[in-house]
């Protein structure tokens, strides 16, 4: 995006832009995890690290997306995010909790108990998807 | 992006759509970097160490994302990146040096030297613009 077309934008569209982008990447991160801890490729210890250690950050950024005005747009969110928004804290919480577990896990080769934690993270994405996403804009 | 959406799209779509939305969030925290380092808003130490290091790890991601086959599409990646992949190579080399200088001096208080850390930063993400982005799709 050049700083023209930024500049155009309104704060609530640039933000909805960056935490879809913010997920995005944390997706592609997720993608990589994915396919090694269920065996799609084969497990690489210091890439699973690797990934793991930027899926644990990639977790802590989009909540800043979710500003006041940006409930409406091009987005996939639902009011629940700002009607409930102690319970949508939580869930980020729980899923920045459970991403930095996953990439502590990644320091040692105990690769079950990576599984185990991959499949806790997975269970996070999916329960914040459940409540606070819509599945069409 | 739905699973089913994002199923439909090929290895390259999803390459220049990572990348893409990997340069948003960047692009993020670079503004909070810049507002901080110019003045815009109030330099807050801790603030802006914490987005000097989401900046650094993000420094090193969209690089990923330029794999064969994603030269051309919705981007405005330029032929050079794949003909001068050498030296787009050496472009992202320099702009991961600089991002990690800069969250290393934004653990100090020498706000002067972070200012000066700051439009290194700036100037390698101008040249890399310059060299290998186009100015619209």
């Amino acid at each position: 995006m050049s700083s023209q077309a930024q500049a155009a934008m309104s704060d609530a569209e640039y933000a909805i832009k960056f935490r879809r982008s913010s997920y995005t990447v944390l997706g592609w991160y997720y993608g990589s995890l994915y396919r090694m801890a269920k065996g799609v490729t084969p497990y690489d210890q210091a890439l699973f690290l690797r990934d793991a250690e930027y899926f644990s950050v990639l977790s802590r950024l989009a909540k800043e997306g979710f500003i006041t005005g940006s409930e409406s747009g091009d987005t996939k969110a639902r009011s629940e995010i700002w009607s409930k928004a102690e319970a949508f804290k939580l869930a980020n919480d729980l899923l920045e909790v459970e991403a930095a577990r996953l990439a502590e896990l990644a320091k040692n080769a105990d690769f079950t108990a990576i599984q185990t934690q991959f499949a806790k993270v997975q269970k996070t994405c999916k329960g914040c998807h459940d409540d606070f996403k819509k599945s069409t804009n």
